[in-house]
């Protein structure tokens, strides 16, 4: 495996906010950074923007080559000219989210509160954030550049939470919204499985309590487990018996291993810990490959920030008094075999929607793709979330 | 917590032959131990013995007081006098697997073949087993305890596979099997939850490449990861939701953490990873407790064995063939909420049993406990329990 490119070393484009910013903890940032990448062109009346939000393990680089990869950027099949979020049309905004790990102020950061010296970075001691504090980033980026309504705030899992949050937060600034395969709040079964990710970063050594940015030694091993967990909710139990079944790499028959392998001479007995099904194989490269790109300390931060997630809470337990004064058009879209972010959940944002007297339509799109449905090609979502900003611009107004 | 009894010095009740066996992958074994413990009277015909399986991380200790942890039998809802299986009507047998850590041959063994000096561990050299291999030794034990027929094999999830396996292994010798939570093959989904674990495993620098036995120190973390990952999918997210929901802590409210928990204080910073959520406390006792009973090597092998278990790919793909003499009388239970063998698998069992011409019922019992669901309180799953088996009792005129 080539070396990847340092993660540190890489010049994102971005804007320092000097004044910095104050968190739900009560924390103050002492200055913050949001990085972010543009594609198209802002009209004259600045009020084609879209805002798209990314997910836990997203980041800015939605419709061009990653910087670390090299690989596509991560919604290409949705952002880009004549795609339904048509760069020939809209002026798109992504940017990496507070807590992140790709310019934007993180665990990464180097630390310039009144402690440090200049050059040590946030590491766990960077404060607890939360999608409202994500938003609150965003917001802060989208008035400097001089756009006071969005025509549209897309994202897909956590970017859906923070559709949501945006259009409670900030109910005169968005037109429209698009929150996808997502909810209001996370549940129980989602915590669970964030906490499993954790504990398994905090259980490798090369952690460090979270200073492995001392060392160089970061927790690669950990943090692929944290991955291969969470992949699998990404996707359905459909979906990777489609893809993988109980095919074997390169074995005969299953559970006919050559005696050899296990035959006890030593060091041979692990021979039926190899990859011996296929899907075995595509777990452990998702975790070496996002081991490469992604740091410990965000993960840990981002999942978190995901976990306190309940909107209704922030009103009373009313999750429709959050959308009270919403004039934005909803789009809520779920896949039918998501388990993560499952349809009842967006059903349940309808209904809130819908008592708040909000405009607001509601999608199940058929997939066996699961989770990751609203990152793959779904001509279905795709044709909806076309058909829906087509719709929302002839009501703003634009060309 | 006070230190768990050494597992190493505990007496298990067990067999051993002399002269082992042969396994499925082709490896000898130069003897076998089977741990067991059985309940109520054999009757003088020898026709009421009812064989218990465990699954992945149970044991013999079905209806006493565990010798490590002292806890209730993991079974005592269902096996026990006036029990569904009623030990004084039947006589109720239950094995540790092969591969196991409580008593019969598995990595926790000491090596007897020609290559150790008598002191040496199996650890990972252990060969790999399937679940005919621990139903072979089963039967080892069924004939040293002068039995021929069992009246019947009862056993859940991976117990449930056993169950499966005698009627294909031994259609003679098996009056009624009754698979609760089971199928005939385990899926890609269960396999990468698996393979989730066993990279926590490995990732723990105390598993020591297996020989962890040789340095005391026990891979602790990974394991407790490997549980934790698995727990979540014992589980419903309904019942999660229920027991749990997003209950926290002592905090107040969500995302609103005292400032001075994560404020940069050196040390300090760590604050937003304690168990803030109930879930996560919940989580983490499961992993702790469970590593104190169980060995992270017999681990690897029995989820493995899980893994390669296909009774049809043994069948040439035709599972109704591996059940084509059957004369057993069948029961399938399945539990509604269960996402890790729904019931779809035990629908596609009963299929397949019905075109192989068997004696076959199938009954989907409505809980929202998940796959745990077979070792809870389940008054419609224990009621189906015992009136299949007074049923079958009838038929094989036991009195």
């Amino acid at each position: 495996m080539e070396p990847a490119p340092n993660p540190l070393a890489i010049a994102h484009q971005h804007v320092r906010f000097a004044d910095g910013t104050v968190l739900d903890c009560g924390v103050r940032l002492p200055s913050l950074e949001v990085a972010y990448r543009t594609y198209g062109t802002l009209n004259g009346e600045r009020t084609n923007a879209i805002l798209v939000c990314h997910a836990l393990t997203g980041d800015q680089y939605v419709a061009e080559p990653h910087p670390l990869t090299g690989r596509p950027g991560w919604w290409e099949a949705v952002v880009g000219p004549g795609r339904p979020i048509d760069t020939d049309r809209f002026f798109v905004i992504c940017a990496n989210v507070l807590g992140g790990c790709m310019g934007s102020t993180g665990p990464r950061s180097v630390r310039d509160d009144d402690r440090g010296d200049g050059t040590a970075l946030w590491g766990t001691a960077f404060p607890p954030v939360t999608i409202g504090d994500m938003v609150r980033a965003q917001q802060r980026l989208i008035t400097h550049l001089g756009i006071h309504r969005l025509f549209a705030v897309v994202g897909g899992s956590m970017g859906g939470m923070q559709a949501l949050q945006w259009a409670a937060s900030y109910p005169d600034r968005v037109f429209a919204a698009v929150p996808v395969a997502a909810a209001a709040y996370h549940s129980a079964q989602n915590i669970a499985f964030h906490e499993v990710g954790r504990q398994a970063i905090f259980a490798d050594p090369d952690w460090q309590g979270g200073r492995y940015w001392q060392t160089g030694r970061v927790p690669a091993r950990g943090l692929a487990v944290a991955r291969m967990a969470a992949h699998i909710t990404y996707l359905s139990e459909q979906a990777l018996t489609r893809k993988f079944g109980r095919r074997q790499r390169g074995a005969e028959t299953a559970g006919a291993q050559s005696p050899g392998e296990a035959s006890g001479e030593e060091g041979a007995g692990l021979g039926m810990f190899d990859e011996i099904f296929e899907v075995e194989s595509y777990l452990r490269h998702q975790g070496s490959t996002f081991v490469r790109r992604f740091d410990a300390n965000s993960y840990l931060t981002i999942t978190r920030a995901m976990d306190y997630f309940d909107l209704a809470q922030d009103h009373d337990g009313d999750l429709a008094s959050a959308f009270r004064n919403a004039r934005t058009r909803f789009c809520l879209v779920s896949f039918s075999s998501d388990w993560l972010f499952p349809t009842a959940e967006s059903r349940a944002v309808a209904r809130a929607l819908n008592r708040a007297g909000a405009n607001v339509s509601f999608v199940e799109i058929e997939s066996d793709k699961g989770h990751d449905a609203f990152l793959l090609d779904e001509p279905g979502f795709h044709r909806t979330l076309a058909g829906f900003l087509a719709g929302c611009a002839e009501h703003a107004g634009l060309a």
